[in-house]
């Protein structure tokens, strides 16, 4: 069983690199988002041309990613969010909503502060953690069998 | 033509029921989450017993109002998503996910300041509007072809 | 909003009439399958004509119930599914896993006794209850936000 | 033609192994749950953290070891469902069901003792049999049209 | 609960009549095929001009009558497929298959003299009849639970 | 049974009165674009605030059409695709390829004079007519069995 | 691009073989039933248990033979269904309704005496041949653009 | 992360050349239709036997032609549609509108005097683009998140 997990939401913290790194010799695939900033914000006006308002030089960008998202999450046999302490993280949640209609397995990564402001969330997610490196642990028991020490 | 609209989102302020009156003599079905907040934080343990942990206690309650949710938008036709001037609101991002994925008509309902952090959002939506009027008036254009004035 | 709820499992006790009766005056249209035991024992051979293994004769009539069953499950929005006290239910467990894949909307309804060995059937569903008059309380709730006094 | 074959059911007994031995060198590709029980048990409070309450302790468990079974169900063409001498195995007939509603190829695994109780999983099933070696007799001739002697 | 019931297949004799008249005061919706045979024969050139061709004469007529056959079938919920003594009857079969691939519930109808050739379509229903009044009798217990005397 | 029917494409003669005038009588439900030129050109701009890129303009218009047409498309057991003398239409090559991967049954009417080039639109259809009256003479002939004289 | 071929039908004569020896070098794999007459007659009973009827004889070979079939149907990219000069072949419509259901590209081998019968079978196809070789030059024309000289 | 894409549509100038020359490196599988004009229109003819009608001839060729178009189209991630300087081009629309209806990812390309007559094909899209390189260096951006400087 080779299990294919898409890595969505927060961009400012390494948590992504950490799961990589723990997942390492385990039969998973991973993917995400392009998680650079900029890029992603200007990626639509850069290849098809400016725009004046701000809308549609957002509007662009958000639709020339969603090509890269939605294969992802169409892919994905788990889809693990992370919310960080900052920001709305609006794309977070859709990503959640997109990947739970389609009946991916979900795991919610957040703080304690957030857990009232995400119960929907964490109630459509087969697992809610807070620390990245129970989401190593998760993958590698549903692979293996194996539990931690 | 009978639209069914599920209007999810923001529950502070009374853009359900401009929308609803607005749209009277049109053939139109509402539907809409339970909008009483303490009725909505509390009824899992309510009726299914007291949690002794504040994550279980909204566990229980998350799942039973999603009962609702589920079914209003697996019947909807277009879904309206508000998002409001305060608070996280990442129910509203994820049903707007959930609608996305089940290829729902999107509308989204936003202040012109939240139009950065919702352009994936609005980049799935068939309409972004500010005001609900604009919703009133879109619904009546698509079933009768009006135009307001 | 219409609640379509098909109320499966346990024959033996009067828990289908419970959450009928209390349910009067909402907007719920049930549904359940044949629950005259020996009516749908044997109504594979009484139409079908005899057979002469046990196996055969249990077939004809499984099959027969699985057009009502399936169905049922098709159509409803929130399946209820009863664990009683005595005898396997195999069936009430393979209605539970069918609707699940499904998407259907879980309730499950057991006694304390059972929790250990129903946590799969119960991690699938939105809520579980041990008393029909929970699920009375819940179809109130979701239909119309109410909550029990 | 390469069968993906997912190995359901009772946890007591070395069928699983029988079946994967008998089946070497066909083209068969087998996938089974966590089949360590205590392993099974723990896993969701071992990674996510202790519950006082059993039902939360049961429910992070079986929700974590959903990531797998769901997958492994949604990747079958066929799926082998053991039902054992003793225990409720109520988990067993509901991946019956699951397996049933996703459309895929049912061969059901049980003693004459339990035939009756069974009957709707039997229903829904392609086979049913009583000893694991006619399971690799069907593989076999499913993948090659060879009979056994 | 209305069931509604396409009966697909041969044309020659009056089983449709029986089983229509048999379910008098059941909640039974049913649907047919056109049944004159010319007319079925002859629509296609009839409306959309002549052909030389008896190949796309043909053509069109089926095509004609697949936008009757398609809508019926996909929303039955009980597909009966009657095979009569004579002809090759490849579309009944045809519709068996299609209701099948559907998942709808396929009840077969034929004389014993057929049951061997006939063996792949009986394996993918789930009633065998060889008389009308045996369909009437499953809708009605189906329905209402009720066994013939 | 009705038919709901799904009249797509050219607007700029009287097909459609045509078509729901010689259907009189007829159990069928007709559907259509809205087909007012100028309201279907600027209904995006009218209520949801003007732009200055054309492209805007139209994408705005565009996208609060497809609210209606998606719908319509989705609910429609037939849809019609008219071509006629002038202009792109590449609207109604769009409706009918939507439709078509939808596998509702479609009805391509048009001149002989687009036969080539309609060929790939043609082949996907349960019918290909030149002239509204024969649209009415199939529906009749699909609701009725009764063939014109 | 691979192309999935399922060969279904007719098992008396070659053309399999001459199917899959003219498409020597195509990028194509070949799936077809077990063609072993005697064998997909008695698979059922010789792998788990005889039965004193002839239909549950048939019966459970036939469920048998489905693992396969299905699998085969449901991974292909197009299906060729051939009809020979005898027997009543209703596995081969079912198999081609079945496919047909699913979307799957339909190809159907025939002679001219059973165009008239066959008509709403090849009113569901994309091609109508009469000769095996011709299924091979579709194949490669479809895979290459190459024509026959 | 493999990206499937369909070239559909123009088939006079060389930009699937320069797709594909520009995406050399890029880990994306390219798919399109039959481009040699004279075998896309004769395959029909020139396979299965000649026509006396256009309208037939046409017919048999654009269904064989379909074999490959809804293969490749249903195993894309990206339909890239490509509209010309000239002719109707009505199956580059009709599929288009396929691609969108099965969920795909569409990328539209054409000059600026076809904007308003596509703008309803336009609103389908992710992007739209005027230049083949645009579309390489999107696939460039959605495969590596990277920029054209």
């Amino acid at each position: 069983m080779t299990l294919k997990v898409y890595l969505s939401g927060e961009i400012h913290t390494d948590w992504r690199e950490q799961i990589v790194e723990g997942a390492k010799g385990l039969d998973v695939a991973f993917d995400a988002p392009v998680t650079d900033h900029d890029a992603s914000d200007d990626c639509g006006v850069r290849i098809l041309g400016s725009e004046d308002q701000k809308f549609w030089h957002d509007h662009k960008g958000a639709k020339l990613n969603a090509i890269r998202t939605r294969k992802a999450i169409a892919d994905a046999d788990v889809v693990v969010v992370r919310f960080g302490e900052k920001y709305k993280q609006w794309n977070a949640a859709f990503d959640a909503g997109y990947a739970s209609a389609l009946g991916k397995s979900l795991i919610v990564l957040h703080g304690a502060d957030h857990q009232h402001a995400l119960k929907e969330v964490d109630a459509a997610a087969l697992a809610v953690a807070e620390d990245p490196i129970q989401v190593v642990q998760m993958l590698r028991y549903v692979l293996s069998g194996a539990l931690p020490d």
